[in-house]
């Protein structure tokens, strides 16, 4: 298929082919070997078939150096991985002593009798290597077809991350794009077309560092992806790209590479020695769902109220019940005084309070599905933000939570001042 | 590939590739395609390379009957599947005026001049029929080649859906295995092999309806899917094959088809006059996230406490500082006391309460990375489960999550006794 040695995936299992679940094992596991210098050309799905399986992992094999397979090793009947590799491979299916050990293991670890059904997941195809799962009970299968490298893991993500890192990635070691750099920023109060418009000449086809943007929950990442013999090469060629791109985006960078929004706000807020509360109603969880995500963020984040009803608000928050009545629970005032109470209460630096109308129902003329107020609130000033969003139910929750930390990040970096992006 | 006529679905972009993007197309055109009786046998995603799209195009359409496409149809230099589909097709690519008229008027309808460089929009493979596209600037393309059906679709998910709906579902109408029925249920409390072994005839190779199960979050979903001539058969046949899986899974059976743990939970609750309050620790509001995701939760969702540090538990819920020394705040007794609390802070009729350390850091020999105790509270009593995850992070958060939910579901169904799995 390709000129240069490459790599290829293969995602097993009716629930995608059905159209049940997205598969973003595929997309983990080529972002890290196109790190580690290996292209990915291809990915494929098929389902629980013995025959589909079993073409597509010969014919990929046939076309790559690299095949990194998901799903299929669980011990019911519609896991059909296992022979689909001994039939390709023209070897028998045997029950292999270090992977039967590793399944008793991890249901002895758990506590529960094994079943004699999960025997089946001790069988390997005669020759292969037992990839260790120490993570669950399907260990993987790593085997070569050829001159093709081939690797089964399970299709539960945790298990795949964790047996990919371990055992995949060293094994495989660095492909021939040779040292790869790879740097993301993340921009936040900024739209993509503005950005896009910002970087030019830098997004230019066929040109090296290969720069791209993507949007995602309101921020816009820009992906800076450069080659070379030399990590240090590969890594200059970079680094010339994101002093460019920092310089022309300055004002909007609130993080870079692996981290997060809510983790650059954690630490913004520990390197400032400031604290913070969070007042939420219609996100109900999800702004500290996503800070508690970052570990050790308890350093920051004093406490969180649900405050999904009024009752809350005023019980918890002292939101005063004319506040309620005069403005309605969706506005800027109750916005406010829940950013400003819950700094109080909790006796924290920092305060983030929303309030809105996540959909589907709820919407009035006047205040429409989509409709939400954000307020933070730190110690030099109070800021706002009116957002409407078109989104669904899901999507406007999800961009209301990241408004509230972008806004703190702004407010906390430039002061209430240049706070609003 | 296969024996009866089937679908293949075709991914154009670097951006999944490289792993930047989850594939979310192919499993909205799966499931249509299913539901209207046409079995999708593969999917694939290739780059922005011509030999590579062009070589999936061939090599798919001369194994199924259908083939759709999306992506590669911008106006850069890097939106290759016009040029793909001629070269398989071996004709020209042409200005079309049907399809250039349509990019015009899209530019026109939005008050901006159309660039010269979406004139390229307006080629089409000679002999090919323009598909309109009313909400995008790329109209799609309708092509036979040989015995297969193909349909290239823009990438952008809304216009995707909206070509998929008006022009390509109708356009192939029913498929081989006619009218299809899906059934899921949806399993908390029994692993995935044991739910296999209940099963058992149920899940045999090439019997219809096909039954299978997947696990997800702790959670194992059982799927049925039937076809026959007529939509009453298909039921009849899917309805049949529930009933005895509702029979052999009675007691771990917590909602069906579209419905989630959570909706479930805020259902059975709202149908039995329950109110909620949440006091969270290391899921720092994951579960608040999760129940407030459903429409409606506020009618029985009092309040949440993230209480993640000490000091919270102390000063919001009362967990007696003595408590938090002798026991640890990772710990039965402190589980229970958060729950049986925030029922009584809260004045609500049933508590959650869930405390552990969901690591990467934090852990010792006695209390490692994984250990989560979660206690639930009804007029009824309180149960507490010890769990010990071995993911990372954001799994052991999301099993303690539903583990929690999954457990007041039991409370509530079956009272204290029963409700241990």
């Amino acid at each position: 298929v390709s000129e240069s040695p490459s790599a290829a995936l293969l995602s097993v299992g009716d629930e995608i082919l059905l159209g049940q679940i997205a598969d973003t094992n595929a997309a983990h596991i080529a972002d890290q070997l196109w790190r580690r210098g290996w292209p990915v050309r291809q990915q494929r799905a098929v389902g629980d078939r013995l025959e589909d399986i079993t073409a597509a992992v010969a014919e990929l094999a046939r076309g790559h150096r690299v095949l990194v397979l998901t799903g299929g090793l669980g011990p019911t009947a519609d896991d059909l991985t296992r022979q689909a590799l001994a039939a390709v491979a023209g070897v028998e299916l045997v029950e292999d002593e270090t992977a039967l050990a590793q399944v008793r293991a991890r249901f002895a670890a758990m506590g529960r009798p094994m079943s004699e059904r999960n025997r089946v997941q001790g069988r390997m195809p005669a020759g292969a290597a037992v990839i260790e799962n120490p993570v669950g009970t399907a260990p993987g299968i790593d085997l070569e077809l050829d001159a093709c490298r081939v690797f089964a893991l399970p299709g539960v993500p945790g298990e795949m991350r964790r047996l990919l890192r371990d055992h995949v990635l060293p094994a495989v070691g660095p492909g021939p794009l040779g040292e790869v750099a790879v740097k993301e920023l993340h921009l936040w109060g900024l739209g993509e077309s503005a950005v896009g418009e910002r970087l030019g000449d830098l997004m230019a086809r066929g040109r090296q560092p290969e720069v791209g943007t993507r949007a995602q929950e309101g921020l816009i990442t820009v992906r800076i992806l450069a080659w070379s013999e030399s990590r240090e090469a590969a890594a200059a060629l970079a680094a010339a790209d994101e002093a460019v791109v920092r310089q022309r985006l300055a004002d909007f960078l609130v993080a870079a590479d692996g981290i997060s929004l809510p983790q650059a706000v954690v630490d913004l807020l520990r390197r400032e020695g400031l604290s913070l509360a969070l007042a939420e109603s219609c996100t109900g969880g999800l702004v500290g769902r996503r800070l508690t995500e970052v570990p050790g963020a308890s350093e920051v984040l004093r406490e969180g109220f649900i405050v999904y009803s009024n009752e809350a608000k005023r019980r918890r928050l002292a939101i005063p019940a004319e506040l309620l009545e005069a403005h309605g629970a969706v506005s800027e005032p109750v916005a406010r005084a829940l950013a400003a109470n819950v700094r109080r209460v909790a006796e924290a630096d920092c305060g983030i309070g929303i309030t809105g109308i996540a959909g589907p129902g709820g919407g009035t003329a006047e205040k429409p599905v989509g409709l939400v107020h954000v307020a933070v609130a730190s110690p030099a000033g109070t800021v706002h933000r009116e957002c409407r969003f078109a989104l669904d139910r899901e999507g406007n929750r999800v961009r209301a939570a990241m408004t509230a930390l972008g806004l703190l990040w702004r407010l906390v970096r430039y002061g209430p001042e240049r706070a609003l992006p």
